[in-house]
């Protein structure tokens, strides 16, 4: 069991920086995301995309602002853990509250800031007849063990990045590899596409474009899938796996659960101290809403700021807060 | 007369970056400031100190974020009106605001933001009897120009860098310097009061420490100062000048008078917009107040952000806002 006195659920900025406010206030704060990196939509949709509105930044790459924030946390030692999505968030008997993730890690704190931004990032899944029954029976969003695909009939469908590179690598693994692509051009980098155009040529994929699957057929275990053309035919293909990759897309999944007030996906908060409906609990960044909010990064930044005030009060109510310049009294790291 | 959609008083760092929230909204803005240069509290309180607070930069010199902030402005070409206090602000008959300077300058503008942090900074006063009487007769509190002195029995009063340099430097012009100091130790550059030391001790200056200036006298002009010291012996020096050099220290002055709702030398503001009780004018940064206010530069950024929404639909009440991220359609040159 992990303790803290704040948990951070979401690691992008908004999450980050909170680190640092509340380190300012002697509070030790731990991480938890969803993804294997910290950096939120910045590191996981547009690392290398320039950011203009940064204040003091006139241009800044979105990984080059994360791996800042991470320099600048880096003094209060924050815990992470990182890769786990927290499903459940639970108040003790004492008042503290009781974290869970997917993976089973139990985070013990005092205070809970939710900055989990639009949500867990979650595969695209396409509309597909007989789609979840067949999850973990053959079909999967991901490629986690490439092995696992050695002499099986594969489908993958697609047409980004993830689509192509998969279908490069696995036309070396699998019996037989089909690539369906709803289009005739990809997304996806030039040089990969024309690499699948040369795998297709000389016959080690099968490349079905202006196409998509409509339906799975099987008995336990995906065993059919069936793809219609532009010529509205359909045709059915023996298939032990299907992998779509249409990209993710945030969800806001358990979050829901937890008694909070809910708008429109986002948390409904106080624009004094960022507190929800729920005392302890705070949210802050693109996942909340109020009067006004944008879902800028700048924004984030100043919630953090202002919830660190409040949580220390919540945290610690028998100390006395006094507002300190940090050109006047440095930082101090924490143990 | 400057005309121009938003003009912005005060250009520390929040009116700097307002600038740069309404450039993005393709609003040109004009900014005022009664201090010659730009930066507020920090370029002129703390130019070479580092903040540490600023998102994104683990350590920055405050005059560096300053010059940021400019090159980040740039793009959108903000007027200047520098060197010059805001006396006036007024309603005109169509709906904009007119707005005047000590000097005369006239400003015309559709919204007016309010960025004047803790005022205009203008010299701390010493306690001494009729010193209001002679101000401007003998009376100054900066040197302006220094051949002014030439000749002249002078008396300086203060401890830090500006009494001690000016000693130093009048000591060559005036026919007489005297500097006198509470304390008997200075609180400026050690070199200088070494040299400050040494010039009383070859006589070319007086240097009267552990006492004060308590009374001024004259006919029309100021032609005696009266001094206390530790001993509670009073000895009166002729004088043509005194120049007390105490610092400078913020006063909200002129912004009391324009109607607005202040709590406490701060403006009151709805955190939607960050809008006055008056319409058309906003106030960011440390100059407004709201529930859970923090005077921090990190808080002024986002005030900005929120502010130029608003602002827009007021300036352009026909146009339609979208919402856009800086990294998807960059920034846009104003003319
Ligand atoms: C293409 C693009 C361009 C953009 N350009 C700009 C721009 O120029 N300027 C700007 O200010 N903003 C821009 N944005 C928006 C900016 O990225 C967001 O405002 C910012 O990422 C919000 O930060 P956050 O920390 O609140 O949330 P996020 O960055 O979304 O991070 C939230 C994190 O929480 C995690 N999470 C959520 N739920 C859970 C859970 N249950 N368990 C574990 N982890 C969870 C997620 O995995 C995610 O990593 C852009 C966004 C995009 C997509
Ligand atoms: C020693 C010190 C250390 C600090 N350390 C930090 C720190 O580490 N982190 C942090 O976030 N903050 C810190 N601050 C606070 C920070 O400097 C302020 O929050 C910030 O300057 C506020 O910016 P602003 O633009 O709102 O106002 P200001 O910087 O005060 O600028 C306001 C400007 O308005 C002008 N003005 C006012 N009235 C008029 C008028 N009528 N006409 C013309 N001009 C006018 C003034 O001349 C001034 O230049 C510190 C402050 C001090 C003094």
């Amino acid at each position: 069991m992990i303790t803290t006195d704040i948990a951070i659920i979401g690691a992008g900025p908004t999450g980050m920086f909170a680190v640092f406010e509340a380190g300012l206030l002697k509070m030790h704060c731990h991480l938890i995301d969803s993804l294997p990196q910290t950096g939120g939509q910045l590191s996981e949709i547009y690392p290398q995309k320039p950011i203009y509105d940064i204040p003091g930044y006139p241009a800044i790459n979105a990984q080059e602002l994360v791996d800042k924030l991470e320099e600048q946390i880096a003094p209060f030692h924050p815990g992470y853990t990182l890769g786990e999505r927290v499903e459940t968030l639970k108040k003790q008997g004492d008042g503290t509250w009781l974290i869970g993730t997917n993976e089973g890690t139990e985070i013990s704190c005092k205070a809970v800031v939710i900055a989990g931004g639009l949500g867990c990032f979650e595969p695209r899944k396409p509309e597909v007849d007989r789609l979840a029954e067949f999850e973990g029976k053959g079909v999967m969003y991901a490629v986690r063990n490439p092995e696992a695909f050695r002499d099986r009939e594969i489908v993958i469908a697609g047409g980004g990045d993830s689509a192509l590179d998969w279908t490069i690598f696995l036309a070396n693994v699998a019996k037989k590899v089909t690539l369906v692509h709803r289009g005739d051009t990809f997304r996806g980098a030039p040089d990969a596409a024309e690499k699948v155009a040369e795998l297709a040529k000389i016959g080690a994929i099968d490349l079905v474009l202006k196409s998509r699957v409509v339906a799975l057929d099987g008995t336990g275990h995906l065993e059919q899938v069936s793809i219609i053309g532009a010529d509205n035919q359909t045709r059915h293909l023996p298939a032990d796996n299907f992998i779509p990759l249409f990209g993710l897309s945030p969800k806001l999944g358990p979050i829901e659960n937890w008694g909070l007030n809910i708008d429109k996906s986002a948390i409904e908060v106080n624009t004094m101290d960022y507190s929800t409906n729920v005392e302890g609990i705070y949210a802050i960044g693109d996942i909340n809403t109020y009067p006004g909010k944008l879902k800028l990064i700048l924004c984030g930044f100043h919630e953090a700021a202002l919830m660190a005030q409040s949580a220390f009060k919540y945290v610690y109510p028998d100390q006395r807060l006094t507002f300190k310049y940090t050109t006047v009294y440095g930082i101090t790291e924490l143990a």
